[in-house]
């Protein structure tokens, strides 16, 4: 049974954490807690990939308050590090401060680390306690999990349709479905991603941006990629763009797109098979911020799981599907989805021919559907947000 | 503005009437209160076509207690009636038994009244005012209204499907994409409509039964049909056996269908045009319980509105239209659905060739999209069900 004093200063280092997310990637959100005699002293999350670690940021802290460390006890969400990254080892500075006892919420899932910074700090006489809060703890890291074990991002779909499915009409017309409420909330999730990703068909047809647009409003859906508990936050919004990754194996997209054109400067990357027509290599080639990503192929496709791995080995942690119907399939059917935001509006358009949130070929069979777990509905003015966890 | 007496006389009248909804067809749902010192003494409602109407009920319980109804103030929701129908004209016992000032939610929509029960209490010298709580009383009996004011019956529609809005997969396996919850709910409807539709293909793939399951759970939705604002009820449910009707204009579906064998032997109509197959008409003309309803073509299909007057000239009040999606559609694209029951299942079945809840042609633009207003959304399980009514 973990103290009831434990479980308190570990929910105000989870909820540090959450305060980095969007911006730690590739690390995870990290958040601590040094208490001494039973009060807080100092706090610290991790704010950004290359800055501070959550524990140097809170040390730093109480030393500026000039508060001297030896006897605390320090709280954090993840096992510190006790190898040399972009910073250096906090597990060296946990000892040097004479810090009596550490309590950590999971061990760090990165091998290079895993059980190592637990291992040097008891080496060192520090009390360890580890896996309080711990679920909670997993659940707000998901996308670092997926990428630092599976070497794949972590894969959100977005999709949004008319009560019967539809994504657009028989002749393509699509703007628009969802209301203002539902486009700038999925237009916020861009902010938690490293990349959103869409299929040709969505850029010839919907010529989108692509880009994180601004807006005034403040709710934003931490929620992104993690556990469903955690309920819909109000946090201020994360101004990050997004990498725009697209699915063009025949290199058949415009260079006049809009996503080359308009918004900030940010990178693309354009997914393609060693099959890819050599003129439009060439097209794309001396396009600045423009990359040819060539990927294997499988069944005739671009090689998802590949695409995947490319993307990893790019520090890209987490991306966001966008559609359409066929690219969004192709994610579920390959089982590289892992969570699912659906905006539903209270219309129906109706139309054997109209494309539908997910086409593809389908299942055979009802019970082969894909079931989603810890299902989450939310209102967004007439709209309905179902979000759900796909099933292993 | 209206006393507050009067509208807690209203309310409690109202919610009596609520009691015969699914049982009253072709009347409408009628409750009484009778008050006398500001007190209530009686009350009734309509409990069944052919059976006393509410005034007459409350009357009777009044009598039963041996109280004199001289100077009594009655609160009906409907003006009472001055015809002789199946029972004879409310307003003479109202007059006879001296009652002072009758309140009156709504008028009587139906032309043969409408008024003229007002004006007959009114030259009596009796006190009478209209319109207490109107809208509410108008939204327990949008069925009834529309059926005596337009010769029609009102249209139900009812869909289960995918969060990506299928119906069924490729091959047409369908059972089941919604938990029990939503199709003990989808069952329960059937107890408070006059007949149930379905299209040709849903008979010969899916050889559904059509009938009103008992089951012992009370929960029912007695909203259907109703405004949404009366909320989710909770009371026992009506186990009424609804008509079948299906929309078969070449006459293919197999005589060993379910509709025709199982279950309790209520009516089924088989709806047909001229150019029926005379093999088929002979086929069907024998069988018992089952009657052929030839009605006008149009654009090669039957006419809808010409089949849903010809219901109506039957006493069909009320029509629950649970598919295919090519039914659904030409309800809706005829502007003959009145509201809609969605159920959606947090499952993705995906597949470009699996139909979906609403087929036909679709709109061109989503500006034509069919918005539903008065939306409410309910969780059953892991269901979720989305009710609007159809504009306009």
């Amino acid at each position: 049974m973990p103290l009831k004093e434990d479980i308190k200063f570990m929910k105000l280092a989870k909820n540090l954490a959450i305060r980095g997310r969007g911006r730690t990637n590739p690390n995870p959100v990290v958040g601590c807690v040094i208490a001494k005699n039973s009060k807080v002293v100092a706090m610290g999350y991790h704010k950004k990939a290359g800055q501070p670690h959550a524990e140097m940021e809170a040390i730093r802290e109480a030393n500026g308050k000039r508060i001297n460390l030896k006897g605390a006890v320090m709280y954090v969400s993840m096992e510190p590090c006790c190898h040399f990254g972009r910073t250096p080892p906090c597990v060296s500075s946990i000892i040097n401060y004479g810090i009596k006892r550490v309590v950590i919420g999971m061990r760090d899932p990165n091998p290079i680390n895993n059980g190592r910074g637990i291992r040097a700090l008891k080496k060192a006489g520090i009390c360890v306690d580890v896996g309080i809060l711990e679920e909670e703890i997993k659940n707000i890291n998901l996308p670092f999990i997926k990428y630092i074990t599976k070497g794949l991002p972590y894969v959100t779909i977005k999709a949004a349709s008319s009560l019967d499915g539809k994504i657009a009409t028989k002749t393509g017309s699509s703007k628009w479905i969802t209301g203002e409420g539902s486009r700038a909330f999925a237009n916020r999730l861009r902010g938690y991603v490293d990349a959103v990703l869409v299929g040709t068909n969505t850029v010839i047809k919907d010529n989108p941006s692509l880009t994180r647009r601004s807006n005034p409003v403040t709710r934003v859906p931490w929620r992104i990629g993690t556990s469903p508990q955690d309920g819909w936050g109000s946090r201020s919004a994360v101004l990050k763009h997004p990498i725009k990754i697209i699915l063009d194996r025949k290199l058949k997209i415009p260079l006049d797109s809009k996503i080359f054109s308009e918004g900030p400067l940010s990178r693309s990357i354009i997914a393609t098979t060693e099959k890819a027509p050599p003129a439009g290599v060439k097209r794309f080639a001396a396009v600045h911020n423009v990359e040819l990503l060539f990927c294997k192929e499988k069944s005739g496709l671009i090689d998802l799981k590949d695409l995947l791995k490319k993307l990893a080995k790019r520090e890209i942690v987490h991306i966001l599907v966008e559609g359409g119907g066929e690219t969004i399939a192709s994610f579920i059917k390959e089982g590289l989805a892992d969570e699912v935001y659906f905006f539903i509006a209270p219309k129906i358009i109706g139309g054997r021919l109209a494309p539908t949130s997910v086409e593809g070929d389908g299942v055979k069979d009802v019970k082969e559907a894909i079931s989603l777990n810890d299902i989450c509905i939310k209102k967004i003015q007439n709209d309905i947000l179902i979000y759900g966890r796909m099933t292993g």
